[in-house]
């Protein structure tokens, strides 16, 4: 690991094409499927254009992204902050950029005022979920409380 | 449980009393910390008249309620909802008010536009998880799938 911490830099608008590039590669290595990296880069475009989106990248290439949504909390007076996205580069793995890219992520959330902060993870990804109970994430209200599972549905689905 | 489908309705701002009320009686009965109901109200207020939150109250008095939240999605062209309460009185309870809470929700998060759902709940609460499988809800990406953890983290707590 490189002794100089991995440089975080917030998403601009004209960044779009390369955060969309790499939402694309994320969604490929895992065998999801993904819109076209044109149609991404048009939403993403509009996201980061918009006040309740912040993407973060890291390194200048960039080697990965964290996406945070934020929205006025309902139990507390300030925001609450979902982390929807945290991806490296395969080949910029295990050099600490993830970790960068979540502390980064903790600042932003608190300067911008959230209160809590959520992240949807499965259960066999391993190293995501050490990341984050390293960094005070807990997914049983640390220790004391039940799990929590997050429960999803396509409503295009038909039942 | 009546033949008759329970009423349900979208809260306006003349409700906020209302669902303050159910909000704070939730947490109380949790045990869990909560503003006062005047807080509540002052706070659902402002989320109703905004355009990401719907509030749905079941029976006149209200029983129940159901808070949905809002947000451009990054991966399609719609709306992603979450589905952040769901409550309905003790004393109301074993007579269908919650799935019809759940049906409309999901009525209205399919007609505001809304591609998936997603809803965070305890590993305990075996009522809930029964009612959301019933409808399509996974926690496993229906069976084929690992199993997706929600965690979280208090950005006012000191690591």
């Amino acid at each position: 690991m490189s002794k100089t911490r991995p440089p975080v830099r917030t998403a601009v608008v004209e960044d779009a094409a390369l955060v969309a590039q790499l939402l694309y590669d994320f969604n490929r290595e895992f065998d999801e499927p993904t819109p076209s990296v044109d149609e991404l880069a048009e939403r993403v475009a509009g996201l980061i254009a918009g006040d309740e989106t912040v993407m973060l990248l890291v390194n200048e290439k960039p080697d990965g992204l964290a996406v945070l949504r934020f929205r006025p909390a309902l139990w507390s007076r300030g925001l609450e902050c979902y982390l929807a996205e945290l991806y490296v580069r395969p080949s910029a793995r295990g050099r600490g950029l993830g970790r960068a890219l979540m502390q980064a992520t903790l600042q932003q959330a608190r300067n911008r005022g959230a209160d809590t902060m959520e992240i949807g993870v499965d259960e066999p990804d391993l190293v995501a979920r050490h990341l984050y109970e390293s960094m005070g994430f807990s997914n049983d209200s640390g220790g004391s409380g039940p799990v929590m599972f997050l429960y999803e549905l396509d409503l295009h689905s038909r039942p």
